[in-house]
């Protein structure tokens, strides 16, 4: 068992979730500029998570079934987020506060450690995406993600993709077939 | 004081560091491909940590006198590292083992919590980086970047920075003086 799954389970086994949410496609989770001390487990559907400046959205993350989800840098520092989450299509999700989660973990040593270790990933698949955006071919970007991530082309339509590799839907769509 | 103080004054109390190393400008303290168990705290000088492909050097992070540095991806994994770390100039650090570290910090709860802290500032860290990356305009990545670490811009020379930045030096010092 992986580390989120391990952390899903202990969650599910202390019935410790405080309600469950559904989305319509396109609607919001999170819109930039409010605060967000909840934390989520997706039971079916995907979302996306992204940046907005004047010009343009930048997709900066996916979330699919069985994985966790927040704006985490409002989770972390209860500011205001940047981030705007939206469901891609219809979504059902497990919420639990800050507050529960945070209760729930430090109830004991085992707990703490499996979040250590969930932030360690956390640095680590930053660290992936960071070079992911840096390199300049699009076709290793693309074969970077593909054998790291190979659900998220099975759950997320073309075009978010391709923005989420910083590249056009044309480029992705050659990409695939070559 | 800051959680980096913090942590640095708790291993100088109980005088856990292996040893004092000693680099030239220029030198590398890690080249790609090697594995990384250390933490180092650089007392003195500065280093640039980067990624190299075919085409060019990526900068991604620096390090400057009164903060920890290491390759994170092989700390972590203890697999390979995919950076290398050289320093810029003169350089000053002191070393800790990963092992060491790690029984240092599981002595106590309070230890614990701060590395979680740290954790948690690193994730902050890169998410902000992300950002940096994504956005188009050099102006405003320039002016990110000034404002969270106006450090960087006393301690690193500009070729350095317009890497990081990812836009040549001549938009660089273009930006400074406007």
């Amino acid at each position: 068992m992986n580390i989120i799954e391990e952390l899903h389970k202990r969650i599910e086994e202390q019935n410790l979730w405080d309600k469950k949410i559904s989305l319509k496609r396109n609607e919001y989770l999170k819109v930039a500029g409010t605060i967000e001390t909840n934390l989520f487990y997706i039971i079916s559907g995907s979302l996306k998570i992204s940046l907005h400046d004047d010009r343009e959205e930048y997709i900066i993350r996916f979330g699919y079934k069985n994985n966790f989800l927040t704006a985490l840098d409002s989770f972390f520092t209860e500011k205001p987020s940047e981030f705007y989450i939206q469901a891609i299509k219809k979504t059902e999700l497990k919420v639990i506060s800050k507050q529960n989660y945070f209760n729930f973990i430090n109830q004991d040593a085992d707990l703490k450690q499996l979040w250590n270790l969930i932030l360690q990933q956390l640095i680590l698949q930053q660290m992936e995406r960071e070079k992911d955006i840096l390199i300049s071919s699009p076709k290793e970007r693309y074969n970077r993600v593909l054998q790291r991530s190979p659900q998220l082309f099975q759950e997320i339509p073309n075009k978010y993709i391709a923005s989420y590799l910083r590249m056009s839907p044309e480029t992705l769509s050659r990409l695939k077939k070559s």
